[in-house]
């Protein structure tokens, strides 16, 4: 190997380590809530390992237990964040039983610290798998925590992103790489043949009670339906149909009277469903999960 | 013009734009709720453009499409913020419509990126219209982000105030001036005549139920009633009357009887009528918005 | 006293006055719920004494006037916190009466801005009273707020936190040292007498319906039951009982099948009681507060 080219090999590499080098920022997500003081203790560890980090939620509201949605909220915000962002995701029904606590980084550069339940399915499905690192509780953990076994949030989760974001410890220090991919959640993917397209409900978008779909926009395109035209949509719970309707494909609200069922693409350019400034969710009783599946024909 | 003069001028000129100068601090107001990643996802993006700005919520629980709670809660808070502040407020029922992006710069000295839909009214009436600049999208758009519709407050308004805020842009390159007057709201507006004082209900003081009146103290004083006192208040639904009662009038809630009804001036210096340690607004079906009227007399 | 013993006390004096030095970081708490702008006037108020602090949130859905959980919440939080840090608590039902504003300096090294109505009573229980000052309304409050009489959380607590924290005033320029203890609330502590512990359930785990009790671990261990043992648990509301069955005693949640009602430690190493991955409070319509009584035997 020429020196040039070594030279130029080490100085990208230089460029990728420095790329996704954290940044001091964390973001921190969880089944929590915010009537009493745990995601408040979280960032007081945080800050007890440094001041000088910046704190941001993404969100504490995931309904208790619920994976599948933890996994959706990490897959549908951490892209808009900078690369060398340190997330921590605590929704963990099995606090206390023999899942890992890790720390993926992925190929886009972001860090997430979660007990490894099916919370990364989505993200390391999209954003890609660069390295998984299994937390070493031994070192990693609040000092004096020892004594409590059921608030991994804070005195491990909060306690190793915050080593981890503010560079106290480096990316290998959080453990050793004994797995290579993390544990996914099983879920209907979308799919386009003959021109049906089926998908499932992995959210909804909850203020405002739309339905969201994970029918990408380019597969929607196969369909060769047009801004203006109408789609039959049918929505199914398990084995029973919940809704069968002509809906009409939207670029803005704005084209459609207030009160119409709509069909249009949301901002992370999936298909989706409303009631122009009202609540579809409320109004036809659909709900999001694994067991709800969508089919879209002309 | 003597030299003396002129520098002076121009002096006081440069005071005014580094008193009016961007701070680095920004503060985000929606309809958006809590329980997804729309909130972080804003954020995100401006820490993106620079991890060196700080970021705060005025509410992100402004009731879907509630245009005037929007410019209530503005109304209510940023004048508290330092000069220099720029808000972020996305309620946006207009969407994709032809509504247009602007950002306010207010005679205080505060910067408030919106869609103008009306959610200035209050703002521009009460801090006064600076110079209004609209947002070129062409420039102030979030990088690949042109082939979404839908999420303006993340791919324009988060990321335009970010770059405003952190000096990224001057507030000349968030686009031309070329309207001089914001979308305003109609609303009653408080009136004094031959002993009756009339206004509307603009929000409640929600947590409490309180109900917030436009009337000012100032505008009280001239109904000439004192602290110990009772008037009589009449509150009406479009034509019909709520409530029709004699309310004595208090400086601090500890010199009523707990359950009584009292009258008072709030934090905004604001005639408002509460049930000590109660919930005015659940006990007598009292809302507020701009169909809502109160009189006040002696 | 020799010279290099006075030399050593008085390096101790300093490093102590360093450890409790504050930190520029503010933590909020308040009953105000986050719907409206009141929290994020407190913080822009604090912005504009120095935009250098670093705000926090504890949580701001206290029940409205339960001073009790206001207590409860800066008990669970405050020493996660590092040293220095300013908490302001600001549930103030007696708003305008004369109960005292006060700043506590706990023994921990932390600072707590609060009117002194019962909200510290667990905080200087378990962390202890360093030092309280009143605060001088007179100099500690935001300039042309004195016509309003009812946000002392904005105009005078978010004000004072805000300059002590960014070190604008010291300690002694909070105000006079005319107190010695603080007001404490009623309540029964945990007890363990002839094979039975008594105690309350200061708080519920409210996302989860968890309900935790004041019974320490290490009380616990006095009634020498072990994990995988079932106690005896009956929970009363005031004279009645509401709830009396046999529990069994578990490390972790995934001990015990899906429904099962469990006995553990909880993150604070208090006593507790859960569904497992279900609501105990909802299922057995059990609360907290002072009127809740425990007790635990084999």
């Amino acid at each position: 190997m020429k020196p040039a080219y070594t030279a130029t090999v080490l100085l990208l590499f230089g460029f990728l380590q420095f790329a996704r080098a954290q940044n001091g920022i964390v973001v921190f997500q969880s089944d929590f809530g915010l009537k009493d003081g745990a995601v408040s203790a979280m960032k007081g560890v945080a800050m007890g390992v440094s001041s000088e980090l910046k704190l941001f939620d993404l969100t504490h509201e995931i309904p208790a237990y619920n994976i599948w949605e933890a996994a959706y909220r990490l897959h549908q915000t951490v892209s808009y964040y900078p690369k060398g962002t340190v997330f921590v995701s605590v929704c963990d029904p099995g606090v206390g039983t023999d899942r890992h606590s890790v720390v993926l980084l992925t190929k886009s550069g972001h860090y997430i610290v979660t007990p490894d339940n099916g919370t990364l399915t989505l993200v390391a499905e999209n954003l890609g798998i660069g390295e998984i690192r299994e937390i070493d509780e031994a070192v990693n953990r609040l000092k004096n925590s020892n004594e409590s076994y059921t608030f991994h949030g804070r005195d491990v989760y909060a306690y190793t992103a915050a080593r981890l974001a503010s560079r106290t410890i480096t990316f290998q220090q959080v453990g050793s790489t004994v797995r290579n991919d993390v544990v996914r959640l099983p879920y209907q993917k979308a799919d386009y043949a003959n021109g049906v397209l089926k998908g499932t409900i992995p959210a909804l978008d909850v203020q405002y009670g739309n339905v969201w779909t994970n029918i990408p926009k380019a597969m929607l395109a196969q369909l060769n339906a047009k801004p203006g035209e109408a789609v039959r949509i049918q929505i199914m719970h398990n084995d029973s149909t919940v809704y069968d309707k002509s809906v009409r494909l939207v670029n803005t609200f704005g084209e459609a009277p207030i009160g119409a069922d709509v069909a249009y693409i949301n901002s992370l350019l999936n298909f989706s469903i409303a009631v122009n400034q009202g609540n579809f969710s409320g109004k036809y009783n659909v709900f999001s999960g694994a067991d709800w599946k969508i089919v879209v024909s002309k």
